[in-house]
């Protein structure tokens, strides 16, 4: 349903337009220092209206602490982070409210519930993964607090251009020099073009995000069901837009041999090491201690300025085209989610084997 | 952990050389006709020795319904299959009971629980799947009966090699007709020869299968967190030796302009219908009523007869091989447990949709 | 931890001092009219200064819907419903901040978490429960709605003194005429001047409240661990203050024979009946049709004016008095409570049931 | 629905005359050493046939390790634990075949399921805490060995009949002295012969167990819903023909005085200790340290030998009568399942705390 996590536990709501976006997370252990500040600092992250690059709209998403955090510290108890919707202009959605637009949720969510907020999507909307990264947050700060885990995701793949720049290589300061989180200062702008001429043709891109999890400690994760990579993978699709999900040599590495993809472990340091991480960070559905890699495609935005035909709640002909300047290109805002996301996976799966272990 | 599902939740047990895997359903529906020929009839699908493709080990694998079940029906109470292990021959197993194989969980196992049973790889092992299978047959058995829904998956690519034949075309009588479940019968010939080279090489292969589910009514799954791409990726990457998934065009798909990718709704037979399917079946989270398309990709086999080298646990370099003939491709031993955990989700799907739907 | 039910499941959320309290409901049905006079109604039952007979702060206590309700119906997404805190004193809580006081949860607190909100108990305060009730007014609207269910409970014993007026008889307007909550006129007065006498000398009272729940459908509830009468008495033993839960013949019910305690079933119009109710409406665990009863035993409220002995965190001597009118007897404000409750379970059996049967 | 606990989990299955009663533990730390003679044990002590006081049928009850143990310890992965039913004399059931016995669950389960395992009460025969007293010892080893938690309870009433032994001072031996379980040398036999009048006059009786938890540690328990005397409560009320549960004072501490109930907070040999414990050991939901006590109502067995008019499935009056020896009083055989599911709500919240605490 809306929650996330088992013991590190995440509850979300909110439509868009109605009177606020929160989410309550239960399981966060008493004790850690947290600023509204640092929960701001990812939110802001995710913010429509950074840059050319995503949709104009403006909304300040400024998340209000209501509970479970008392004198900076956690308590232990649920704790409420809450964002006010404030772009409601209810009025621009009249031209939406009976139309099923391609490739939206509106006539699903029709067909399952018999009725929906149809103003800005409902709770289809993006603004839902707002209270996503406020909690991911908070889990990214205990993560890195306890084991210095690095958690860090950036755009790879605009339509057809790729970066190949290496992911163990890249930092959180290359990924936010430029607009688009692509560390790649060679590719970034060629990617950047390619959004603003989509969008000028009134269209719009998708892509891939590359994900990188540096110092998971070995042993995170479970055998059978909720393997880390599953638990990663379900992460990931949840988030709107993704169609696919890889983790270490993916979709590619199945045209390899098994002695080509086999990871031999070696001796670094007096650490038990891979000499290649085709398995991306985890063997069966455990981390080992190496990067974790993955890799998650999103679709182009359904949301374009072309005129499209499509039906009406009536089962009528019609063609709609979305007024004012739309958003060509989910991924610079996606990439927040993605850390956000894998934060509170490896967190949620910390917890459970700080339970389980001996 | 060991549970997958919320509402039909299927805990697993067993690990390969104990003394039985077993499968608890709780939560079918009662009334529900089953045979024991029925629940057998797809574990012999996924029962080793089939054919020259797969590993030569003889298992019986014989299903025994020991619970929730009585005058030929399901009673609404938790149903217990169980099958003996028989194959248990653990002294094979002293050459490996101190050596971490490359790419096996041996060594995320002994770093978790700082033990493991080392024969057969004990819960890492593939057998463990005979549980998920035998309770998919009962979920198939539900949703072909209520609602005619068809599941079925077959080999697609075999290393390089790769089908093109429409999945919506496939029926289970062409998957079957050959030892690799690849409906190609132009293709299929190349795959299994190429799958019988690297097994006189001492090597194995990867590849993808390809998912179809017909005729899912619309409106299951859910907005956020659990949409069903998410569960059905879950689902797939659950299973060892996975590390991709995608759901319609997927990361073929993050090419397209979404003018391209979009797909228009239009009324066919008073039903509303999409033109096109690059959705895959699911917006939103949410079953339109097109066919579900899905793709996993699985590694090669990771034991291989091939000389490796490895460390073992007293962190000396030692070289192993696998004695014996091994399997050299997991693929056509796989599909019936793709199908499998595509039923368990579609049915844990129906009945939260049942719960809550007006 | 913080959340309550598994198809209708509520997350509470909020310290007494913080910023709100609040609750996410998840899973409620789509389509349900609701209006915030309907959960503000059920509220007001439960706020602080109604009578004399409870505690004299004043709390508005006004619920705001801020997410899962559109247009006067809930959408199928979930609800927030959100009070801010206002009679925020903190100023009066410095007396207490490092004591132990005696029967509070502040020493087990501070063990648990390593630090804890002082202010007016925190996570403790009986504040939480606005919560529940809020969403437990959704809940009992629906179950009226769709099986005419009544659910009321009312005070049945004050410290000594009980009322034998017969639960089946009893009538809302009853227990509403007076603000003790007890339904005979005969016994009420006495049981008002016994709570104001407590309250004179400084000291409180416990009691019992009586639950009947009318018009249940028969077959709600689960054979083994979550009988309908275990989660109502897990529903009511997690109220504050609650140290006792009986349902249909209870404690009373072990002194008697098989042949006299046995319920006998008949026909009576054509649908089977039983003579006597011993099994409070539920057999098996699953309910009968018959009404379900119950009683949930209060010990007296913990904060008294008296003079008391206790500790403080430095582990010395303290004496300490609350200053102030005190609350002398829940019970009152705990009928909504035990309401609230009872409708979550029911509508959590009843959605369970929608579920999994035929 | 069959499954109890969070993190130390249990899923049962299995009707009184299937092929097997079996329970999955899922959760429970690996390393942890345990021979299937100390299960037996426990399990033993619920068997039928001990004595003269309980049911004379015998079932060995043998019970077989499936999976999870591996060289005498435990793997950290779901334990399989068996025993497959002997004593199915399908024949005996004819008679009751098509009959609502008076307060069993065969009318329920009829209405809920539209079909039952009418064999010796299928799923609602006293069989199935078979599998629950299994997994109890399991996790009774882990607790006593981990912390010295020691558990224990007894019989302290039978029908009118009650020990005022003090439940601090009892000793596990002093409850095995006699068949009945009640550790007061001079009520016992009393009670012993009210059982057997009782069983002769074809009748049955019923009473309360009482159940001690010592050395707790201080911190185990939530503050709200999960309040580990909610959770014992809900493990109580869901053993077969339980119908109260009260912790420490119960319902006798509603007539007490707040000033009287208030358990003082002193120091005892530098530790936080109560000079009284009204409170049972738990305060706001968590444990304080102080033994934790609570009794557990059960009434008398509802298969009797004396006849007794009811109906059968065709709405029919029909009378029936218990052939051969019945089973007058369910509480000796009660005190190991009273253990076994408060060992298993211990384990539970010490999982939980020890994820969630700093």
């Amino acid at each position: 349903m809306n929650t996330f996590g088992h013991l590190f536990k995440i509850t979300t709501c909110g439509e868009s337009h109605g009177g606020a976006v929160a989410v309550i997370i239960d399981g966060c252990p008493p004790g850690l220092a947290i600023t509204p500040e640092e929960i701001q600092l990812e939110c802001d992250r995710r913010r429509p209206g950074q840059s050319a690059l995503t949709t104009p709209r403006q909304e300040r998403d400024q998340v209000h602490i209501l509970s479970g955090i008392f004198e900076g510290h956690t308590l232990g108890t649920p704790i409420l982070l809450l964002a006010y919707n404030e772009d409601s202009r209810s009025g621009d959605y009249e031209a939406i409210k009976n139309v099923y637009r391609p490739s939206h949720a509106d006539f699903t969510y029709q067909q399952k519930y018999g009725r929906r907020d149809f103003r800005g999507s409902g709770r289809a909307s993006a603004r839902e993964t707002l209270a996503r990264v406020a909690a991911g947050a908070i889990a990214k700060k205990y993560l890195k607090q306890h084991f210095n885990i690095e958690i860090l995701s950036y755009v790879e793949q605009v339509a057809t251009l790729r970066t190949t720049i290496d992911p163990q290589s890249v930092s959180v300061e290359a990924i936010e020099s430029n607009p688009l989180r692509c560390p790649d200062p060679l590719m970034a702008p060629s990617m950047m073009e390619l959004i603003e001429s989509a969008q000028q043709a009134g269209d719009s891109v998708g892509g891939v995000i590359q994900g990188v999890l540096r110092h998971v400690p070995v042993g995170l994760g479970a055998p059978v069901f909720d393997k880390l990579s599953a638990d990663l993978g379900k992460a990931m699709l949840g988030i709107n837009a993704v169609k696919g999900f890889e983790i270490g040599s993916g979709f590619a590495g199945t045209t390899l041999l098994g002695s080509q993809h086999n990871d031999p472990f070696i001796l670094r340091n007096k650490k038990i090491c891979c000499t290649t991480n085709h398995a991306g960070g985890i063997l069966g559905g455990i981390s080992t201690g190496e990067d974790i890699l993955f890799r998650v495609a999103f679709k182009p935005v359904s949301t374009i300025s072309k005129e499209q035909q499509t039906l009406n709640v009536a089962q009528e002909n019609v063609s709609i085209s979305v007024q004012g300047r739309h958003d060509p290109c989910v991924l610079p805002r996606a990439v927040p989610i993605v850390d956000a996301m894998a934060a509170l996976v490896l967190m949620d799966h910390y917890l459970l084997h700080k339970a389980q272990n001996q």
